[in-house]
């Protein structure tokens, strides 16, 4: 079968990729959507310094990946596949049903996140294998491009759930790309009544007003915290600097919850984070109640994703969505039809 | 009067200081005693710099204040004192009575924190200017140089407060001067029951554990983290590099407490702080409860404070204390007797 696989930084498509056999509690399913994620740019570029990273840890379960990058790696893990064949005594959905899935492997030897890996394939293929007992079908009729928005949907559900805002309190959301949107999108239906967001893009900030954003700021015309005076910053730009901006200009007692991935070293003053008492609550993913409350937010209408799918391509344009990705203008979501 | 003044980075007795004549809702106080604390050895030193990052800094009003180093600055803010005279139509208790109170000056201009100041005379004084409706009587016959303690135990409870740490929930201090100890007698009072705490010196270590550590760890002989798994650390070092250390080596889902004033640029990787969705809650100070608190713990006898002091000087002797301070070795907290 054919799978696009990340080789010397470049996502390249392979033809003949031996097909996935399901073992028992595993379905073989038919990818009908995969979201390109900024956590795969990522990887994609800074494979090697976030696997360095990873073994420099101390203390978490994400330390211990082995990723030979010298081989073709898989990615994908915001998808949704058509059910084709169980594993042998295994319970699934009938073939044919739509679902999703957290992105892991349950296997013999353990499990295996779907993320990036060398053997266990993901979201940028013809086929792949699921968990059984991890299947969500996908309700009401959905379209398998929406459902497949159900995990970035869920990345920014948790950044709002971890922050405990209350309805009445000031957000302020830094960054407009998928998850700054997800996150504006939780908040809207969590009942927040004052979401700003900020971002360089015109486009972008469009997108954050049909996401549920009340007030939009450029920050080329001045710093957002001279108009809006949060009690909850959300980061979701992900690179150096920021943080140490929030410290400096938001208010006294701000909560700052960085749902941005920075691979790079970042400096900041501790003592403006010390005068203000400032509360940081570092986020990442999402747990299963909250990737089940995604989907079904999304297939209920109170979520509507499709403004934020800006491009489609099949398997052989996922090099160049890559690319395409780097420009914040251009696109917020590609969804890859395999 | 005679009262010690910061001039030139140097802590220098000056014997003709205009006496200090209190106004409306204001009491002249004797100085009974004054600790030495950190903070003041970072203004003395790094007095420039602080002034700078707070002009730096928006939405905090610490950002404010005015203060001219090329003048004298006044200090000392860890206070027990002597009601002397109580200012036109104010009431205050009777001469003789014992007060302690939270270092903030009111006055017809506002209020003046008591910390530095080139006109607001602190503890480092024979007499200074309180504030009475903020008087807290010492109870108990508690000697005046363990009232003085009130202030930074107070430090150590709000750090503590604001941890929302749980009894069982293991406990990590790192550093163990003044703050960290006060931070071990706040975890000990809570109820806390494994509350580690990591020094270099040995001298601290063996007070660690008399203000109530289970156990201690010498960073010399491998990271603390190699033997705690803390669900909390406290940080109360203040140097850079101590919060990437915490975000490497710390377990998944850890909270870190930033009690420790940096003044440095610091340099973190925030995907250790992802990676393991660490909470940083950065504290200041403590409210006007935790003070009174503090100050009934001390006088109750639930925290004795006695250990901790470890040197007692008169106004001459204060430049040679704060020389003396900077050996962590030699020295806890040095009271200042005028």
């Amino acid at each position: 079968m054919r799978a696009v696989v990340l080789r010397d930084k470049r996502m390249v498509l392979r033809d003949h990729v031996p097909e996935p056999i399901p073992e028992l509690g595993q379905v073989l399913v038919g990818v009908k959507a995969c979201g390109i994620c900024g956590s795969d740019l990522h990887f994609a570029k800074h494979g090697e310094t976030m696997l360095e990273l990873g073994r420099q840890m101390q203390g978490s379960s994400n330390g211990g990946q082995m990723i030979d990058l010298s081989g073709d790696v898989f990615m994908g893990h915001e998808f949704s596949a058509e059910v084709l064949e169980a594993g042998p005594d295994t319970d699934a959905p009938k073939p044919g049903t739509i679902v999703t899935s957290l992105p892991v492997l349950l296997s013999s030897n353990g499990f295996d996140p779907i993320f990036s890996s060398n053997t266990t394939i993901g979201g940028y293929a013809e086929r792949m294998l699921l968990s059984a007992p991890l299947l969500l079908a996908v309700p009401n009729g959905l379209d398998p491009r929406h459902a497949a928005m159900t995990e970035p949907m869920a990345v920014g559900l948790h950044a709002v759930n971890k922050s405990a805002i209350a309805r009445g309190e000031v957000s302020l959301v830094l960054g407009c790309g998928p998850i700054g949107l997800a996150i504006i999108a939780a908040l809207r239906r969590r009942g927040s009544e004052q979401i700003a967001a900020a971002d360089f893009s015109s486009r972008r900030r469009e997108l954050a007003e049909t996401m549920g954003a009340h007030v939009t700021v450029d920050p080329a015309q001045g710093s957002p915290f001279d108009t809006v005076k949060p009690a909850v910053v959300f980061e979701a730009v992900g690179v150096p600097g920021i943080i140490n901006d929030v410290f400096r200009r938001a208010p006294t007692g701000s909560r700052l919850v960085v749902a941005g991935v920075c691979m790079e070293p970042d400096t900041v003053l501790p003592f403006f984070g010390t005068a203000k008492e400032i509360n940081v609550q570092f986020v990442l993913a999402y747990d299963a109640a909250e990737f089940a409350e995604s989907l079904r937010a999304i297939a209920e209408g109170d979520i509507d994703v499709a403004p934020m799918i800006t491009g489609e391509v099949g398997l052989a344009g996922v090099g160049a969505a890559f690319d395409d990705l780097a420009h914040p203008d251009a696109h917020c979501k590609i969804m890859v039809t395999p």
